[in-house]
Order: C-alpha cells, then sequence, then structure tokens
C-alpha cells in the first residue's frame, strides 16, 4: 500500500517446525480418534449407520421456520445481525425458563448463560472449574463430548458405575470417601440422568435424591446434561436434580435435540456466583453467542407450536426404538443383552462374552452397518464388550436391515472366537474424539 | 416419572459454597470490567458513545439477505440446521480463501478452520499453544479481548512498543533477545497489522518484512489478526504478513465487519499441523461452529455483491473517520495528540500530560460522551493518558457533537488539573473485560 514492491519479503522456505512441545500440555489430551475414518466410510449410503447421534429433524416445517427467519431479517436485521450480550438474549433467556418449566425448574433468566450448543457449556463449566489434575466424576459409560471436554482440560476422570437405573448411589459415595480419604479434589459430578447417553437408562426419584443427598454431604457440585429431557416416551418428563436443588446444581440445556441443532443453541443454568464466571468465560470465549441463532430460536419458540413438534419427534423416535429393541430380541444371539430406553436416542448392548466392539467395527461396516464401540465412553479403555446403537436418525426398516446385518456380525464373529479365541484390542488409550457425527 | 412424589426430596436450604479455592486458577485472570458499569450507561440515546466497536450495519440489504435465508431453509434447511464437521462447512472454507486472496493470500480450504467469530479463533489459538506462564508477544496497545483470552489462558503478556507506523522491528527483536536470554519460552507474537485497534495505525511493507524476518530468527509463531484488513479507505488493501510466509503465520478473519457480526463467524488460517489441533479443539469446544450461521454468510458471498457491499462500507467510514479528524483538529486543546487511520474503526487519542482517562470517563458520560480508557487496552496498567475513539458506529454529526462535549472534559479536566495537581488512578490491576459492546 504505502512502502514499494522491492520491499517485500521473498516466499520463507523454512517451515515453522510445530513440534509437540511447542503446544500446551493440554494439546496432549487433544487426539484424533482411529475410528475417525471408519466413519467418513460409515456415511456411506449403503452403509446402515446406528452410529450417529444427530437427531432426525426431517418433521420441522421448514416452510414455517423459513418465512419466520424472513420476517426477522427484515424487520430485526440490524439487531439480529448484530453482536449481542455475552450472556445472550434476554428474552430467549426468558423463554428458556419456560422450557426448563417442563422438568420442573423454576429459575430466573438472570442466572442463564446462552451457549454455542450444551457442549460449549460442557467447555466453559470445565474451564471456571478444573485445573489440571482436578478430578471429574463421571458416569460409566459417559457422554463422548464430555470425555473430550475433560481430557482437554487436563481433568482425571473418575468413573462411577451403573445400572439398568442409572447411577449407582453407592458407588457414588464409594468414590467420593476413596477419593476424600486420599485428599483428591473433587471438582464435580457430571451426570445425565435422563435417557443417558450412550446407555439410554434414566435416574428414577428415589436415587435422584440420593445422589443430591450424597453431593451434599461430600459439597460436590453437580453438573446435569439434560439434552433429551424432554424426549421421554412414557407419561411426565422426569424432575430435573436442578428443580430440588438450586445451590448445588448447574443444569444444562439444548435445543439440538428439540429443535435443530445447526443453530448451535444451548444454555446454562446456575447459581447466581458461577453464572458471572460463566458470563465472563463466554464473553472470551466468543464475544457473545451468534444473536442470530438465538433470535431465530427465539422467534420458532414465540410463533411456533414447538411442543406440538416435541410431541411428535417423540412419537417418531419411539417408533424408531420400538423397531430397534424388537429387532435386537429377534435376531441377536441369545447371549447379548441390551438396555431399554424410555426416551432419547440410545441403546447400550453388551455383545457375548469374548467379542472386541472396537476390534469388530472394520468387519461391521464391510458388512455395510455401522456402530460406536463402547470404548469410546469410557476414559480407561473400559467397554470393549459394548456399543452404542442409535435409532434416532433412520427409518424403522432400515433400522431393522441394519440389526440384521449386526446380528450376522456378531454370529461370525462368536464362530471366529470359537475357533481362534478372544482377540485383544489394547485397553487404556485414553480419550479419542471421534467427531460432531458421532456424539 | 415411575417413582412416586414422596420420595422427592425436600428443597435443600444449605447452599453449594462457591467460594474462590473451588475454581481453577485461570478463572481469576476472568473478571469483571469497572467500566462495564458505565458502559450500561453509555448506551443511553442522549449519550455520544465513541466507545463501541460495534460495525454499522445498517446499510445492509434486509430484503436481500431475508430472502436468502429463507429459501436456504426452505431448500436446503435439514442440512443447514444440522450438525456439521467441525472444520466448517468445506464450501464457505473454499469462499473465504477467496476473500484471503483480497490481501495477497493463496491458500487451500483444507487449512481453513471456522470459528465462532474470530475471537473464538483467538481463543483455540491459545488454547492449543500456551501453558499458564507462557509469554505472548502483544502490542502496545493491544486488542482488549485478545488480552482477556491471553489472561483466561493465564499466559504472561509483554507488550511491544508501536509508534505511528505500527509495530516497532527494533522493539520487537530486543524483547525476543532479552526473553530468550532469560530463558523465558515466547509461544507467539500476536499483532494486528492492518489498522489497528485501537490504535487505528498500519504496518507497511517494509516493517511488515523485517517483523516476519526477526521472528524467523527467533523461531516464534506470529498470530496476524485482521479483521479490519478489507476496510482501508485508500488504494488497495495490505499484503497480509501471511501471504508472504506461510509456514509460521497462523491468520484470523472475520465476517464480522465486512458482513455481520451477529452470525459469529470468523476463521483461522494455520498450517496442517496446527490446523489439525485447531478442528480437535473447534470439536471439544462447539462440536462444530453454528452450522446455519456458516451457510447464511455461504449464501450471501455467493447471491450478493459483497464486494461492492465492502466498497460502500469503506465509503461510510471514510466519512466518519474524516468527521471525527476534523472535529478534533477544530476542537481539541492544543497539546492533544491522535492517530490518523487509513482503515478501521478507531483513533488513538493521547490526552494532555497529567490527564488520567480513567478517572476522567465518569464525567464524560456525564457530559454524554464516552469513550473506551487506554488502559482496557494494556495488561499492565499502561495507557492512563490515552483514549479509544471509534468512528464506525454514530453518524458524521453525532461524532462532531461527541468530540465537541469531549473537549470541554479535557479542557475542564486540565483547568482542574492545573488547580489541585494530577490524579494516579493506580497501576497495574490487571485485564479487565469490558464486554463484548466494548471489544
Ligand atoms: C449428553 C449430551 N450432552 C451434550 C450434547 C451436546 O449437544 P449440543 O452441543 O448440540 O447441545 C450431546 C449431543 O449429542 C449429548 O448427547
Ligand atoms: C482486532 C480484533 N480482533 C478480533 C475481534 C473479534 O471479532 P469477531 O469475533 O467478531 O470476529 C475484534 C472485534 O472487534 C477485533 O477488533
Amino acid at each position: 500500500m504505502e512502502d514499494s514492491p522491492e520491499h517485500r519479503p521473498v516466499h520463507r522456505e523454512t517451515r515453522f517446525d510445530a513440534d509437540v512441545a511447542r503446544y500446551a500440555a493440554r494439546a496432549k489430551g487433544m487426539v484424533a480418534s482411529e475410528i475417525r475414518a471408519l466413519f467418513s466410510v460409515a456415511n456411506r449410503p449403503e452403509v446402515v449407520s446406528l452410529a450417529g447421534g444427530s437427531p432426525n429433524i426431517s418433521g420441522l416445517p421448514l416452510d414455517v421456520v423459513g418465512s419466520l427467519l424472513n420476517e426477522l431479517v427484515v424487520d430485526h436485521g440490524t439487531i439480529a445481525m448484530q453482536y449481542c450480550g455475552a450472556q445472550g438474549d434476554p428474552f430467549l433467556r426468558e423463554q428458556i425458563t419456560d422450557v426448563m418449566s417442563q422438568v420442573g425448574i423454576d429459575a430466573s433468566p438472570d442466572d442463564v448463560v446462552v451457549t454455542v450448543g450444551s457442549q460449549q457449556a460442557l467447555d466453559l463449566v470445565t474451564k471456571i472449574f478444573c485445573d489440571p489434575g482436578d478430578v471429574v466424576l463421571c458416569e460409566a459409560p459417559s457422554y463422548v463430548g464430555a470425555l473430550g471436554v475433560f481430557a482437554a482440560y487436563q481433568c482425571d476422570v473418575v468413573h462411577v458405575e451403573m445400572d439398568d437405573e442409572g447411577l449407582i448411589p453407592e458407588h457414588l459415595e464409594n468414590a467420593l470417601a476413596r477419593l476424600t480419604a486420599v485428599g483428591r479434589r473433587v471438582k464435580f459430578l457430571y451426570t445425565i440422568p435422563s435417557y443417558h447417553n450412550p446407555m439410554g437408562v434414566s435416574l428414577g426419584a428415589t436415587r435422584r435424591s440420593q445422589i443430591l443427598d450424597i453431593c451434599h454431604r461430600y459439597d460436590v457440585l453437580v453438573v446435569e446434561d439434560d439434552p433429551y429431557g424432554l424426549l421421554g416416551f412414557e407419561g411426565e418428563p422426569y424432575r430435573a436434580l436442578r428443580a430440588d436443588d438450586t445451590a448445588r446444581v448447574v443444569y444444562l440445556g439444548s435445543f439440538s435435540k428439540t429443535f435443530a441443532p445447526g443453530f448451535r443453541v444451548g444454555w446454562a443454568l446456575a447459581p447466581h456466583a458461577i453464572r458471572d464466571k460463566l458470563v465472563l468465560a463466554q464473553e472470551s470465549a466468543t464475544l457473545c453467542p451468534p444473536t442470530f441463532s438465538q433470535f431465530a430460536v427465539s422467534t420458532y419458540l414465540a410463533n411456533h407450536d414447538w411442543k406440538g413438534q416435541i410431541k411428535s419427534f417423540r412419537e417418531m423416535y419411539r417408533e424408531r426404538r420400538d423397531a430397534m429393541l424388537e429387532s435386537l430380541a429377534d435376531l441377536m444371539p441369545a447371549t447379548t443383552k441390551w438396555t431399554t430406553p424410555k426416551g432419547g436416542f440410545f441403546v447400550w448392548v453388551t455383545l457375548p462374552e469374548g467379542i472386541d466392539s472396537k476390534a469388530m467395527s472394520p468387519r461391521a461396516v464391510t458388512a455395510r452397518v455401522a456402530y460406536v464401540p463402547g470404548t469410546a465412553f469410557y476414559a480407561d479403555g473400559y467397554g470393549s464388550q459394548n456399543i452404542r446403537l442409535s435409532y434416532c436418525l433412520p427409518p424403522p426398516d432400515r433400522i431393522r436391515e441394519g440389526i440384521r446385518r449386526l446380528a450376522a456380525v456378531v454370529e461370525r464373529e462368536m464362530e471366529l472366537r470359537e475357533t481362534f479365541g478372544p482377540l485383544d484390542s489394547g485397553r487404556g488409550e485414553g480419550v479419542e474424539f471421534p467427531g460432531p457425527e458421532v456424539q
């Protein structure tokens, strides 16, 4: 612009040597998944993918949403396309308290912080609470995206056992007692009480109460992750943990499964002091969450029967869950076990003894069916006998076809095992991030 | 749902005691600004705000954008509202390489990572590179949002002096020599070469070349932040540092000032190895950047004369800059100095000796004019004699009125000073985050 061209530096041949030593220590916890390559194959149309966690949004009224967004831009574009406050739009935060009232939560919009999906809420909560080496208690298994966050902040994940009714209170108490005895610092319990990812199970009211009591006695914060809370197939939604403990629970919610994930609107509801820190963390992470996304969700909630839409999502997912459970019962070898989800997206399968789900995965993809190996959901290499199946995306007949293929693969595997003995795929490799398509 | 109501826990009165000791050490670096309260006052309509950094997007063709978004939802809604890859939409990344070609950059879409505004790019770069105590070199002064990020990751910011032609190469070399001699680990140089925030100045080609040479010799990474690069008022845009060094420079770009900030679409262009880490960091932070925002920007670029729009933004901002420079010359006390921006949004003012810009700020707001005190742009408490004025948002006549009010306040201040001597507002208070409305 102002200097003459001969001053321009010549192209430098020497490369910046981006060796590992230059990165922050936390970057070591960020590793790509081995199964990621598999997933690009799994996305081929001939493969039935029971792996993804993406919601089926084909039922949304696109014409309605399209014209609402058109109006939004024409009538309020200079606000909707401008920066906003880091805490998020006040009107949307009010609507979010309405949504949360469905799970028994009575909250003020003041205590809501809007985030880039609930994933970012997890990131910010961990960022403000966790120093390297701090302990986070998680269910065993737990949401892969949460494990990715905890790894990125160098937390020590301690898994607490679950059964078909969710997290087992006695095991939680034992873990806390043991950790306290050795002087470890437990920053929070991370839990998905309703329609668990990946297990599909839910905590009943008794256990919810017991878990709150235990966390109260050990003075431990609870991070309640609830993206599926409104997607139950029977009766009323579960009452959130946060509904019965306003001071100890940080509640995370999301519009990804009840509306659409592409706007990336989630939130955290937190006690005042924590909320303040979250707002500061949000400012430094993004300045503000996407204004346009917030207005889009807000206008959808205000002008469309969002509860009716959730009802039809529920019916669609129930039908798919039924298709999956029926075909599992019809087709899988007798020694296979699985959970019976009352909502959400996932069934957790325990394969017959000796089968390694990670080793089997490429063979399943060759047989044109994909799942997520159970090891993805543990920080410590467990889960090799498990797989997570999702019924959210494929239609019922494809689900049946997928289970048929999977059953055949498992049977082959059992035969192989009888011939050659069990294979070991190696434990304790740490958390791998399989990418957003897996979740 | 499944348990009877008597199992419901009673409301707990005891509070989770969110004392400081529970937070991560990094949370101490996240502090709210004292001037934030001032800003809510500054946003009152009777106040002329020369403080904000929000672009003036009133010139955007809202009808065009509205109907493009309507079409986007109706024709591609199930993709545009779904999760996408963590690196960002491939087609948008291709368009981003087109945008970058305007500043001389020849890049592959493969090396672009889409972020939630360039603010998030700054966050992710710092996250993957900086351990607590690592040194980041910044201009003196520097962008307040970057200082907020560096504080959140517990970096040590070392400021390098600038003059009216930007960062001074000799000072950079001295800083690196000094830090190397004492064995400090410099992770990167953070620089805004074109139309600096807050100084308004730009680096010429000679200095750009010298700075790249110095960073090459000391093997230091360069983070080039360029949100204003296409908003120059004279001739061709500056050639980006990245255009002449592909291996050592991470380039950050944004659509916030050339289109609209509310979609929160920015990006990082990085060498392969760093790009891989950034994608993993993005996955763990948000799963993926907002799909809808990306498609919105993409369809705008594809279907609208975006270069023409930038040209009219440029003309509008130049007119406002002229109004500001003229009124400063006409009205400010003789011993006041200021920079002459050739693009961007900001003028950096050095007040007459002995005036404290932070102490003066409430008095300015009382006189119905707002600015950002210079101390916001230093990690070390300097800048108390400076203020940042922005000409991006108010129309020319309001700018003139604002400068008239400001000049009166400064004159009063000089009189006070003559009567009572200089006031000290205290240095070295660390970085405060004044909120997204300031930037
Ligand atoms: C348990 C759980 N938490 C959080 C998320 C993140 O969702 P989002 O960031 O889209 O709100 C998911 C997504 O699948 C999930 O299953
Ligand atoms: C120098 C600089 N960098 C980065 C940003 C962040 O912009 P955004 O996150 O909207 O892209 C700004 C915003 O004002 C800025 O001035």
